[in-house]
């Protein structure tokens, strides 16, 4: 395999060809060294912003410091002033972090302001730290996301600074807990150490008492130390300067009035309160860290350098006579370097910093759950418009990009794991701003579907796209009787699903292939019911589908007027649905979910699935005025509400899928379903509009309640990779005093949470981020919907209290949960695939009449690959890089302690066999084996030769 | 006379010398043309910053940016940031106004940047405009001090930057209302032409209307056109950009967008929006002109900058379509020259801009009285430092600057000229920084006396001062025995005075020369009740001095430790008091006065005065929620309380003072006192605290009503200098619809008011700016205090509600007014006269002991002129300037219609006639001899040869 030159930095970022070896990492030369002094108390100022990219204000208000009503911010301006201010002192040092911002302001410079901007990183005047297209949540983003999102910022940092831009630290100093899978991105993209500023106020008391604020984090229990081994430091202020040295416009601390014909000097005043915070930093070293900067500041840099300035001299001044305090302009890089050349063993950290609470009533477990809507559709962007249209471009080559699509839907996604877009604790009319760029992009890429379908398929054929199928709209298939729809596969490995088209029509005219199972339902009330005037089918044709991998399938399909009816349901309670996998009982007196079985391994469990709502606090009670808000998630109680003791239900059983429809109450309903050859139950749960006319605040979870001897102990994942114990009440690392029962429980579930005892796991696999929790024994409760009138007083000043022009009494949201009972042992074997069939769903296209009226009876298919990839290898990206080079990154995607079978390393062969169209063709590659260890990812630049 | 090359601009800003001939004014080469077009709108945009010298912050915290938490305004960085600014882009104009700021910045800059400014400024892209020290007010300022306060400012421009440093507009974009004085001193100091904001919205709406935004203000009735004509501009947005056109920091308005790739592009709204306001603004040439900027705005220029430049370059490129709009970077100078070429004859204004009222219920006419302790020592202080210390420093030579007297004192002087600060509308802790620093002044003052005094009488005696001679403390007097008093005379002519000094003692030992008239009297039971544990004198000495011209007297005081009692007070009303001039009646039954009588002249009027409070309102009515507060006036009634009908009276009649002391109510007390030898009436009235139990603003008058038949018409000082005639519910320019009958005719009131009917002419001197009217026919109302319980909605977001630590019950006031009773056409003569000797007074100084032993009984004196002048003739300034300059102002005190005698032009010879120490020597004079016309002032600087 033979790497492009020019690109070699962004294999140190993100494989482990490269050993990251943290304690022994030599200083770059690049570096500038801190003058620290070795017999005085070195204190590091850095001088840095915090950038949102979008929170109050949309990501571009925020550049152009727009709608400063809202927030003062402008970050066109504080790159403008913080260059300005650094050419005035070769001391001063200054550190950027969000490329998203950089960018927008980069292009608009002229070449000779360029230039000054690189000759002040060369210079390591102005340092890149992070580096990534914005700073993103860690609770709820899905690491594929993430990768990319960083492989855009870093790599335009690349291109534009070459090394010396390259950001050597990860820095989250604003993000509401801190995810291990995190922590293992960032060493395996070579970062030489973290900083944040947010954990636990209890374990923060805990690190300061034992010295332990420096730690270093072990962020994978499969890859081999020290392959995901992090410095991690917690900085002492949060991210913001010590108190009373905020020089910033938005700031009202004193200045350093330093002339003495003048009122008020208080140069004194002001070197001996900086003294006695320095020295009250007690660190393990005699190096101390400050930050010198907070959100959005340095838009008049002048203000704070000028007051350092000042401080640096006045506080070294006294050197002269023996002071043993040396201030110096400074960067985290700097700082960890010299915490290096202390040469000490740092506490050893395995587990996550999650949950976050700032005090005792104060748990930041609401934002797992806010906004669901939103997290559910970055969830499905990722999947469309990162994964699918950049296979797609990359297998119909440059015939794909004749129409618009670009970085800009790239971009829309990277904003959206910023830490207050997809973990929804941003206003209102920015999550719309974040949604909005999603459908733009959206639209753009169907531009590239249809031109790379047309390539691949030879057929000129317009293209149909149907966004609104999980409420039954199509106006295609509503209203035509001969259409086909195309199916593709993103995944490495050939899979089948159902798809469901609303129809008027009844069953089709020409039987489909025999290999797929077809039926026509009646549309559920419950989706009758959310799709407020849009779409009028009665009928749901539903049929199983499958496509090659990496390909698709296209299907024609031509309905019959009036043809036999469809499936009748039955108005009352079943007994039970199965598949040739999976038996589910109902209760015959309240309707609800009885027990699961799986028929295979021949083990069953009592299972009672409910929906409940807590009550979110109002703040207005004895312990805490603390309100559940977009952060924070507090009830009032530890007992939810349960919203109905029994459902009404309906039946459908087909052949192809077996329905039991439920419905709670007015604004709750479920479809519990089984299709035919799935391993997977689906809850398909309909929530919303949540009621306020009560005045009380809602938060709405579902709850299985199991035979599963838990033991207080259930699992979740880690930004959809690796899978954390989590115990009741308890810490790992400290002696918990727990004092919110219910939300000091809860955490992050991205992809899948699990309870297990020795003979059974059920594992649910989500659409979506989510909160979630295990409050009793066998039990496993999600959050799925929150409705909140109050504001929880982190800043965002709106409560949750999601309406749009669609539903203005309040969002409907509609999402899947998937149970799967396997025996421990081997059921990452079902849940992994299970997972990675729900992040990168198919991609269906249609088209009007025939496709190509002689073939109409076909199934006709592509697959860009030549062998499906085994099992344990996820294709984690295949993107075009530029013009002659693609990216690739494969991924082993089993623990290694999860799967007798799947957890075994694997090799794959990159080597292409014959002259297919198919992946290009790589040339130079060696070696062609390529082996993956669990839990591995590993990223190729491949050269592509067009034939 | 032979002046200074290098200071010859002064004499162009101040003497008459040069005419001052606006119409034909050629523009300074060094000014820069505006790149105008004749076939277009040209809009001249203004950056500008309009920079209070002191207002909800200290001058030195608004410098510093300090205290942020009040107001964010911090002028070191906007200097700062506007000269990085204009070195981005050679069309970037800016300027700057108060050089009080300017000063501390230019102070701490390095020699490179000093370099770099002067360039600027020789580019004219940074221009200075107004120059003074501060923005004064025109309300309630003395024309000396603002003499003064412009001298300093523009002193320090021309020695920084020479020519091209020359202000050529004045600009008072914020004072609340425009003085015609402050018109003829500006057109007599050599500005082309005069811009400001705010006049009555009456007018506003007239001038529109009219096309009279632009004028000829002819600002003198005495001196010969155009010596005082003034080209006047009306600014067409108060100083405040258009609306949605404001860039800085502080506001809100959106910025442009014009980066196409991102959301938001709004280059075609903003350039719309712009058109529109610029073709809305009518005026009579195609050049209109747009302020862009604000209070404390530009502290990050950029922010303005960077969407001007876009603001310029996408409106003119509209030319390229045919667009007639033409924007530039300007400066007011720039635009006045483009009016000049116009080649107009504009609209002639000869009265002058109050009241002001900026609606109908809102006149700031309360700003006249606000602040009334403050008013008093600013106007002390004028006196004291300013012209007393002064005159010493050039009298005594450098023996007298061994101590600490420097700019300190000036500035404070300077400083509290300012418009938000002797206008009584700054913050409380803000009076109390201008008192502190007048306070320092006084005592840096006090040294240089000391020296002065101890070089002119070879006396090394130790000087002791006692600053609150005026509630009869001073612990010297009270508490020695013996010990000496110099007066020292500040005027030109001779004068004599009453000294009243507090003792426990009684009779003096020895007997006073016989020239002295001297008496001890009991102290006053209004004064003990205001001293609040500050002295406990029980008797007063009071004698009459006289002192020299420019120089003092001594007095020696021996007192007995047992003489004769003091005279009698007798506790009834009194029949009568009198003097060789005057005599006054009481009403028998109420105490009151009752007629005032000139005995001289026969004339004789009925005289009733009381004390009267208006109920200040509380925003709470019906017509307007606008409440009295630090600058408006708005009684709740047109009819004022009456504090009592009845005064209670104690008499004291002895030869050298009779005085009938009236009580009205707790809070008001009141001394009719008749000094032997004087032609004035003194009332000396002592107010306060206000009660405000009963929760009611009070706003107190004395009002005097008289026999004479004033028709509505009164007459009030502008400044101090010129009198303008009042018309009740009338303005000259435009036909008024008055809305608030009191506050609606009320005018400042600097020294005097009166009113006269063909007979009678009653003036009453002030010692303070105050406010006052002629409401009904005979009478005039003066307003003493005010006590408000609301903020008025202007800014200063504080109730005028003072209080302090020694009356912390509220503040208590006292002063004087002096009335004269003359035949009209000569009662100038009087008045004028009085009014000189209450701003100027005499300095006391005491020594302990004798000061001599072996002269003990003599009066000896010192008088630093040959001659005293003629009483026309004012020595209004006599200053060091430099180490070799004495800078004098001589002024004709007249104006040309006053007085048969004294309004004739007057000579004087500035020659020494022989070798006297008195005023050196001046040498090379030519002319010898001066002529003053009527409200002449000719400045001159004089060599100093020491001999």
């Amino acid at each position: 395999m033979r790497t492009s030159s020019t690109s070699l930095l962004y294999l140190l970022y993100f494989i482990r060809l490269l050993k990251i070896d943290f304690p022994a990492v030599e200083p770059s030369t690049t570096l500038p060294l801190s003058n620290g002094h070795t017999n005085m108390l070195n204190v590091h100022l850095v001088p840095h912003t915090h950038d949102d990219v979008g929170w109050l204000k949309t990501v571009d208000q925020y550049y152009y410091g727009d709608r400063n009503d809202i927030q003062h911010a402008g970050v066109q301006y504080i790159l403008d002033s913080v260059v300005d201010q650094l050419l005035k002192n070769p001391d001063r040092r200054f550190i950027y972090v969000e490329t998203a911002f950089f960018y927008r302001w980069w292009k608009r410079q002229s070449p000779s302001m360029q230039q000054t901007v690189r000759q002040l990183v060369d210079e390591g005047r102005l340092e890149f730290v992070n580096g990534g297209w914005c700073m993103s949540d860690e609770a709820t983003t899905h690491y594929s996301a993430v990768i990319d999102q960083m492989t855009m910022g870093l790599r335009f940092l690349n291109e534009t600074f070459g090394a010396c831009g390259r950001p050597r630290v990860a820095w989250h100093i604003d993000p509401f807990g801190h995810a291990r899978e995190h922590a293992s991105m960032f060493a395996q993209m070579g970062y030489d150490g973290f900083f944040f500023g947010r954990l636990d106020y209890q374990d923060r008391t805990h690190r300061m008492v034992q010295l332990e604020q420096e730690l270093l984090w072990r962020a994978s229990d499969s890859l081999p130390p020290p392959t995901a081994d992090l410095f991690t430091g917690i900085l002492p202020n949060g991210y913001n300067p010590p108190e009373g040295f905020c020089w910033d416009q938005s700031c009202d601390d004193p200045p350093i009035r330093d002339d003495p014909d003048l009122e008020d000097y208080n140069v004194n005043d002001v070197v001996s309160r900086f003294l006695g915070i320095a020295k009250a930093q007690v660190r393990r070293t005699n190096h101390i860290i400050m930050t010198m900067g907070s959100d959005f500041q340095y838009e008049n840099a002048n203000l704070w350098y000028k007051n350092l300035d000042k401080l640096i001299l006045y506080v070294n001044a006294l050197q002269a006579n023996g002071s043993k305090v040396n201030v110096l302009y400074s960067t985290p890089s700097c700082y960890l370097q010299e915490l290096h050349r202390a040469n000490l063993t740092w506490a050893l950290k395995t587990d996550d910093f999650f949950p976050y609470a700032d005090s005792d009533h104060d748990f930041w477990t609401g934002y797992f759950t806010s906004r669901p809507a939103l997290k559910r559709y970055e969830r499905i962007s990722n999947s469309n418009l990162q994964v699918t249209c950049n296979q797609l471009e990359v297998l119909a080559g440059p015939a794909s990009r004749t129409g618009p699509f670009g970085e800009g839907e790239k971009k829309a996604m990277a904003v959206a794991q910023h830490h207050d877009a997809v973990s929804g604790t941003e206003k209102q009319h920015v999550a719309n701003d974040y949604a909005r760029r999603l459908a733009n992009g959206w639209q753009r890429c169907q531009v590239l579907v249809s031109n790379s379908l047309a390539a691949l398929s030879a057929s000129s054929a317009k293209r149909i796209y149907c966004d609104n199928l999980n409420i039954s709209v199509c106006p295609l298939t509503e209203s035509s009787r001969k259409f086909a729809v195309t199916v593709y596969n993103p995944l490495a490995r050939p899979v089948s699903w159902a798809v469901r088209l609303p129809v008027n029509g009844s069953n089709p005219d020409d039987p489909f292939p025999t290999m797929c199972l077809v039926q026509v339902v009646p549309v559920s009330a419950a989706t009758r019911g959310v799709r407020r005037n849009r779409g009028f089918a009665v009928n749901e044709l539903v049929f199983q589908v499958q496509a090659p991998p990496l390909g698709y399938s296209t299907y024609s399909v031509s309905l019959l007027q009036n043809g036999p009816p469809p499936a009748s349901m039955k108005p009352r309670h079943p007994a039970a649905i199965q598949n040739e996998y999976l038996r589910v009982t109902f209760d015959p007196d309240t309707g609800l979910l009885s027990s699961l079985a799986n028929l295979e391994t021949k083990q069953s469990i009592k299972l009672t699935q409910n929906f409940y709502w807590y009550n979110a606090s109002d703040g207005n009670n004895t312990e805490s005025n603390q309100p559940s808000g977009a952060y924070i998630f507090r009830p009032n109680s530890s007992t939810p509400f349960i919203i109905s003791q029994t459902a009404k239900t309906e039946t459908v059983q087909t052949s192809v899928v077996q329905e039991v429809r439920q419905w709670f109450s007015p604004w709750v309903s479920q479809v519990v379903r089984l299709y035919a050859g799935s391993r997977a139950l689906e809850l398909e749960w309909t929530v919303g509009p949540l009621p306020i006319d009560d005045s009380l605040g809602k938060e709405v979870i579902t709850r299985l309640d199991t035979s599963i001897q838990t033991a207080e102990v259930f699992y979740t994942d880690s930004n959809g990779r690796e899978v954390l114990r989590r115990k009741k009440d308890f810490r790992p690392t400290w002696t918990l005093k727990q004092s919110e029962p219910i939300a000091g429980n809860y955490y992050p579930i991205n992809s899948r949470a699990f309870i297990k005892d020795d003979a059974d796991q059920l594992t649910v696999v989500t659409d979506r981020s989510q909160g979630g929790g295990s409050i009793h024994n066998g039990s496993l409760e999600i959050m799925l919907h929150r409705r909140l009138l109050y504001d929880d007083v982190r800043g965002v000043a709106e409560p949750l209290n999601e309406t749009s022009h669609i539903f203005p009494d309040g969002l409907v949201v509609r999402g899947r949960l998937l149970l799967s009972l396997e025996r421990p042992p081997v059921a990452a074997d079902t849940h992994r695939l299970i997972a990675q069939e729900m992040v990168l769903q198919p991609l269906l296209t249609f088209t009007d009449g025939d496709l190509n009226p002689n073939t109409r009876l076909e199934v006709r298919g592509f697959s860009g690959l030549q062998a499906a990839l085994p099992p344990a290898v996820h294709l984690l990206t295949l993107t075009q890089w530029d013009q002659d080079l693609v990216l690739l990154r494969l991924e082993h995607q089993f623990q290694s302690w999860e799967s007798k079978v799947s957890s075994q390393p694997v090799t794959v062969s990159l080597q292409v066999r014959d002259e297919t169209p198919v992946l290009k063709t790589f040339q130079d590659i060696s070696p062609w084996e390529v082996t993956l260890r669990p839990m591995e990812i590993r990223t190729f630049l491949l050269r592509v030769v067009l034939r």
